[in-house]
C-alpha cells in the first residue's frame, strides 16, 4: 500500500523542504507537525551510506523547546529524573521526561547553553506546552519558546571528515554530545557531536532558516568527495543499535511505558536530594520493580512489518508489544523491539508475534544486536 | 509535486483505517500523531457530495482528552476563557484554549458528560500534556486520559436523513453541539450534532476501536440511499465558511494569535469572577485592542496554493499573512483567510498576497464568504 501525504498549510515545512525536494525526496512523515523526509527512494544505499560512508538528514522536525532566564536550570531539572547538578555549558545529554505518573512523554537531548538558557531537542511531542504550564503554574521565572533552530545531521563513519573539511581539524576531538556555537560562510549555527544513529555523527543546528538551502548545498558538496547522499533517520539501523524512538516504542497515548520497562532505570536519580515530575511514581516502581521489559527480538522468517505494534503472545495470551520490526540485510535475519513481561524473561518459550496474516515464532535477544 | 507518506509504527492509526483503506482513501495528513484521510482521489465529487448530499469522514485524529474526577469541572473553566458556568451534562461547546500570555494553543468543542467528566475534543495539539500539567502541578482530584474515542463524522444536507435512518427521527430535532449516549447494533457511541463544516451534520464518537469497520459499514450502507460517500474534512467548504483550523491559522509555534485577533473575543468572558489561563494577559489585550484581525481575502486570478502560508504585503511592507487560499469553483473566485493589521482595516489599499511566482492583488472580504 501506498499513499500519497496531504501537503497543506496545517503542516510546517522544514527550513531544508526545497534543498529535500530538489535532492529527490520521495516519501514524508510527520513529527513535532512538520514534515520530514522518510526516504529518497533507494532504501539499501541510504543504509549503506549511513553504515559505510556518510548521509545527510534533515531532522530540522527535531524541534527545540528554548527555555531562558534565571529559573531555566531549575526548571531543566525538573523536568527530568536525571541529575543535573554537574552539566557544563557546551554539554548535551539525553533526558528521559516524564509525567506526574512517571510514564514516558519525550525522551529529548538537552543542551546547556548558558546558566540561563537551555534547548530541550524533542521527540514528537509538545514539550513547549508541558514545559510552558508548569514553569508557569510554578510561578518560576523562565520562559518557554521554540527559537529559529533547524538541525541537519550528518551520520556515519565518514561524517567526521565532512565536518572536518566544514569546520576544521578541532572536530576529531569534539566528545559525545558536545557542542559550540559557530558559523560557516556567515550562517550561525550550533554545531554538536550528536545523532539519532550509532554510526557517529554530527548535527548541525542551524539557527536562521532562511539559509537551510545554503547550508544544504555546502554540506552536500563537502561530502560530495566521501560519497554524501541524502537519507533519513534510518528504522533497519536503529533497530539493530536499539535506539529508543519515541512514538513507535512508546508514546503517552495509548502505549505508556515507564523509564525502568525502557531500560533508562540508571537515568533515575532517586538518591538525589531535588525534586522532579513523577518522582513519588518513580520511586514506588523502583520499589516494586518494572512490570515489564524492553527487550529485542528475533522473528522466524521474514513477514512484511504491519506498520503499527502489534502483540506479543504466548499461546492466546498476550504478554507484551512488537513495536517495530524490520529485516536487517546485515544481520540476514528479521530483528524487532518490544516490551514483555518482566516475569517472563527467564523462560519466554513459545513467544508469537501476532500477525494478521498469522503467529510468527519469536525469541528474545539482547539490546544492540550488534555487529554479528 | 506529490509525495508518499511513510507509515510507519510512529504514526497511529485510526479505528477507522482499514475501512477507509476498502473505501479507497488515495492520501493522508497527520493529526494528533495519527493518520487522517486527506482525499479519495475526487475532490470535486467529494466537495459535492458535502455542500448537497451527505459524506462521511473519519475524523477519528480529532482526540478526546477525558477530565475525570471531583475536580474535572474545576479544571475545564480554568483551560478557557468561556464562560461554563450555565454548561448542563450532554451540551458540547466551541472553547479556545490560551496560554498564559494569551496565545491560542487549541480550539477544541468541550462535551460535558458529567458533573466530573468532560471531553476535550482537540485539534492538532497535546492537549493531554498541557491538562495533565496543569491539574497535577495545582494539586486539583483530576485524572487526564486519552480514552478509546473516535470520531467518524458525517456532514452534509442529507447527513440528518442518514442519523434518523439509524438512530431514528428523534434526530432532526437535537440542537447543535447538543449530544447523548447510545448504541448502534451493540457498538456504544456518542451521538452529537456538530462537525467540522457549516453544511450540518453530526458526529458518532465511537467508543470501541474494535468496531470501527462495523461502524463504518452500517454508515455506509445507511447513507446508500442517500448517496453517501467518503471524504475528509474539507478546506474549501472551510474557507467559504470561515471555519478556523488550528494548525493553518495559527499555531502556537511560529504562528501564535490570540483569541481577539482571531475574532474570538467574545468568547472571552472578562467579567466573570473566575480564574483562567491567561486571564491577565487576555484583560491587557482587551484593553489595548488586539493588533491584527483575522479576515477574508479574495486574491486576483487563479494561482496555485503553497501548502504554506505566505505574506500578505503593501508594496515591500509585510502587514499580515495569508493562511490559506483555494479556488472556490461555487463562487469562482480564489478565495482565503489571513490575519492583517487591525489598522489596515479601513483603509488596505494596495494589498498583495507574495506568492514565489509573484505579487498577487488581494482584498479583504467579509467571513463566512456565503452563498454569492
Amino acid at each position: 500500500m501506498s499513499f500519497q501525504i496531504s501537503i497543506g498549510p496545517n503542516l510546517r515545512k522544514s527550513a531544508f523542504f526545497n534543498a529535500t525536494v530538489q535532492s529527490g525526496v520521495q516519501g514524508f512523515s510527520v513529527y513535532n507537525h512538520m514534515l520530514i523526509p522518510g526516504h529518497f527512494g533507494d532504501p539499501d544505499a541510504e543504509y549503506d551510506r549511513l553504515l559505510n560512508g556518510v548521509a545527510m538528514w534533515d531532522v530540522a522536525a527535531q524541534r527545540q523547546v528554548e527555555l531562558t532566564g534565571p529559573d531555566a536550570g531549575r526548571l531543566a531539572q525538573y523536568l527530568t529524573p536525571r541529575n543535573l547538578t554537574k552539566m557544563r555549558d557546551g554539554q548535551g545529554r539525553y533526558v528521559p521526561l516524564c509525567d506526574h505518573d512517571g510514564w514516558l512523554i519525550n525522551d529529548p537531548v538537552l543542551l546547556k547553553l548558558a546558566e540561563d538558557r537551555y534547548w530541550l531537542s524533542v521527540a514528537d511531542s509538545d514539550i513547549h506546552l508541558w514545559a510552558a504550564a508548569i514553569g508557569r503554574e510554578r510561578g518560576w521565572n523562565v520562559r518557554v519558546d521554540e527559537p529559529d533552530v533547524s538541525p541537519l545531521a550528518i551520520q556515519g563513519p565518514k561524517a567526521v571528515d565532512v565536518a572536518a573539511v566544514l569546520f576544521g581539524e578541532r572536530v576529531r576531538t569534539m566528545r559525545h554530545f558536545a557542542f559550540e556555537e559557530t558559523t560557516l560562510a556567515g550562517i550561525p549555527l550550533i554545531l554538536a557531536r550528536s545523532g539519532w544513529s550509532k554510526q557517529g555523527g554530527f548535527e548541525l543546528y542551524l539557527m536562521d532558516s532562511a539559509r537551510g538551502s545554503d547550508l544544504w548545498s555546502m554540506v552536500a558538496e563537502a561530502g560530495a568527495p566521501f560519497g554524501i547522499g541524502p537519507g533519513a533517520p534510518n528504522d533497519i539501523e536503529r533497530l539493530e543499535s536499539g535506539l529508543i524512538s519515541y512514538g513507535a516504542d512508546m508514546r503517552w497515548q495509548g502505549a505508556r511505558a515507564n523509564p525502568f520497562e525502557m531500560g533508562l532505570g540508571a537515568m533515575v536519580d532517586l538518591e538525589a536530594g531535588h525534586d522532579f515530575v513523577g518522582r513519588a511514581a518513580l520511586e514506588r516502581i523502583a520499589a516494586e520493580g518494572p512490570a515489564r521489559r524492553r527487550v529485542g527480538l528475533v522473528l522466524d522468517g521474514r513477514p512484511t512489518p504491519p506498520g503499527h505494534p502489534v502483540p506479543l503472545a504466548v499461546g492466546d495470551a498476550v504478554v507484551g508489544r512488537v513495536c517495530e520490526f524490520a529485516f536487517s540485510r546485515r544481520l540476514d535475519r528479521t530483528i524487532g523491539v518490544g516490551l514483555v513481561q518482566a516475569d517472563l524473561l527467564d523462560n519466554a518459550e513459545g513467544l508469537v508475534t501476532m500477525l494478521e496474516a498469522g503467529a510468527v515464532p519469536t525469541r528474545i535477544a539482547p539490546l544492540p544486536f550488534g555487529k554479528t
